[in-house]
């Protein structure tokens, strides 16, 4: 096992990455744990994790909401249920919500720890690649609105995240893919040496090779780590993380949320984002080449949908929690392993990019 | 005009106190309003000073969302309604919600603002005595759950809160009593000095004198200002804020929420816990009968209802947010100007306190 520190002074908090580590999870876990731990995890995780973990936790006093798989179950109303459950067990504001799951439980979990009694412990247990080395680091908790996704929640640091690679035997092909896509995007925004670990190891990694998977989580965890640190409610430098996201929420509402994966658009956008780079003169085309090709081995797309046209690009670019004083912000890459914030951008390289089609 | 600073760090703001400051609000607030001020208050307070508000605010973007009145709407559905209602606006996460009103506007504003794009600025103007000295500093915001009140909430500090006591003057008498309970507390818990002076300056503040409501005004703040200072999220020290609270919620259940102001059924809670404090030796008999003349120089009640049985209370305490473990926590003063946070009291001085009927 592994371990890192979230360095955020009196909200600092370990993240623990290795594979197999659900049976010692009282352990790892202990200093973060209550005595009163309430789950929320879904319909897909809870027969295959839950009954091992709630094990794990021994005399505790335990209770669970099981929501919905998926996107859509991540409202408002599931939120308000988990609330009205929560506040059923008559647990107090010394228990601990504990969520098992992918991105949507997380974020969900994450804003009913922050919400229930103006704010209580916090512990993440991801069981997807996206969320192992993207949601569950950095304390951003929301839920979505009809208008847009996460347009409501909080920030809300975990006491601790333990991900356990193990998680990932169970996990569709597709939704691995996704999670790489983020991986992939820490390597082009911030650490080229990286990048290139990863073209060398993403066969282990599609294959699920353990060790191949903890090195990458922890670097992807590292490189979140350090951004958030330095920039915890995201005025500045944390919207680097947003690389290829712009793009990507685009694609994500035109296709109707759950055509497309979160990362897959992601993939896309970030493909947007380096041609418009190198169309600029930052990125080098060879590098560009070089972004393709690991976003295909991880078997991601590297181009939006066909069927959008430009009128449809700019009304959902401009509905994007980036867009500050009616500009849209962008994420661009400096080269591998650097990127920029700018609302800077020639209108005819977007054009281009975003309808450009890549087989 | 007076100003005093909450000092918390990166999030210290100021307090303004005076009378008439309307008219100057813009330039007093200019550097903590943005661009796009979505405005929160209810239909009591809409008709008085909403219109006065907005033509100060000049050629910002401005929207409105007007509550009802009273805790009844202190929901989430309200709550949802409005950020209904503010995304409907299509500000973006620079804009600044503004509460226009009492407790119950400024509580449900300040959730609205804490959860909209995870938190953007907020600012109050508190409209009521009660939340002019209480409610409107220290950052807590919340809505009400059918189980209990505010069950549901954040943390989140305002950018500046602008106190006139001009607004007073629309105040039925009955609500500024309620207020002045707070007040009173602050004497109490932290500071003999101060109470004193509201012995002396008690006709005056009951008279609406705007330079003694200032100073009242400016001395609550302060006190409750170093509290949250010193303790934001109520980890130890602010529970002290909570005298008589924890027998004024059990009243105000009772009752059914409306009955009883709660400023009212803290001031009984006040009488109760310092005859606890006098049979435990700590207070003396004389400083308990300052404390009863000045409640009832306030207009204030000194005892609980008569028809609430020890039953009755021995669960409506158990359900009390400060239960923790499964000990109540009650605040108790030791004599004039201090207070300690305590979960040992024996039941029969508790017995005895609550079920004192004072004419």
């Amino acid at each position: 096992m592994q371990q890192l520190i979230v360095e955020l002074g009196s909200r600092s908090y370990p993240i623990f990455v290795g594979s197999d580590l659900l049976p010692t999870l009282a352990n790892t876990l202990q200093s973060s744990l209550n005595q009163q731990i309430f789950i929320i995890t879904n319909e897909v995780v809870a027969p295959l994790y839950l009954e091992a973990v709630k094990a794990q936790l021994g005399a505790r006093d335990i209770a669970t909401f099981v929501m919905p798989d998926g996107e859509a179950a991540k409202t408002l109303t599931t939120w308000s249920e988990a609330l009205d459950a929560l506040l059923a067990t008559g647990f107090a504001r010394d228990c601990t919500v504990l969520a098992l799951g992918g991105g949507v439980v997380g974020d969900l979990a994450g804003f009913v720890a922050a919400s229930f009694h103006r704010g209580v412990d916090f512990v993440q247990m991801p069981t997807t690649l996206l969320s192992q080395v993207d949601s569950s680091v950095g304390g951003k908790t929301a839920v979505n609105h009809p208008r847009g996704k996460n347009l409501i929640g909080a920030f809300h640091q975990p006491k601790a995240v333990l991900i356990d690679t193990h998680f990932l035997t169970s996990l569709p092909s597709r939704e691995l893919s996704a999670g790489l896509a983020e991986v992939i995007k820490y390597g082009i925004m911030a650490d080229a040496e990286f990048f290139a670990w990863l073209e060398q190891y993403m066969p282990a990694l599609m294959a699920l090779d353990q060790r191949a998977l903890t090195q990458a989580i922890m670097r992807s965890c590292r490189c979140k780590a350090e951004v958030v640190s330095d920039d915890e409610r995201e005025h500045g430098r944390r919207a680097l993380l947003n690389l290829g996201h712009t793009f990507g929420h685009a694609i994500e509402k035109a296709q109707g949320y759950g055509e497309w994966l979160h990362g897959e658009a992601v993939a896309a956008g970030m493909a947007i984002a380096c041609d418009i780079s190198v169309e600029q003169g930052h990125m080098l085309a060879a590098d560009y080449e070089r972004v393709l090709t690991l976003l295909r081995a991880a078997n991601l797309p590297t181009s939006a949908p066909a069927s959008m046209d430009w009128d449809e690009w700019q009304q959902l670019m401009l509905r994007d929690k980036k867009v500050q004083g009616g500009k849209v912000r962008f994420i661009l890459p400096r080269g591998l392993g650097d990127a920029v914030i700018t609302d800077k951008v020639a209108e005819s390289l977007i054009v281009k990019a975003v309808s450009r089609q890549r087989g």
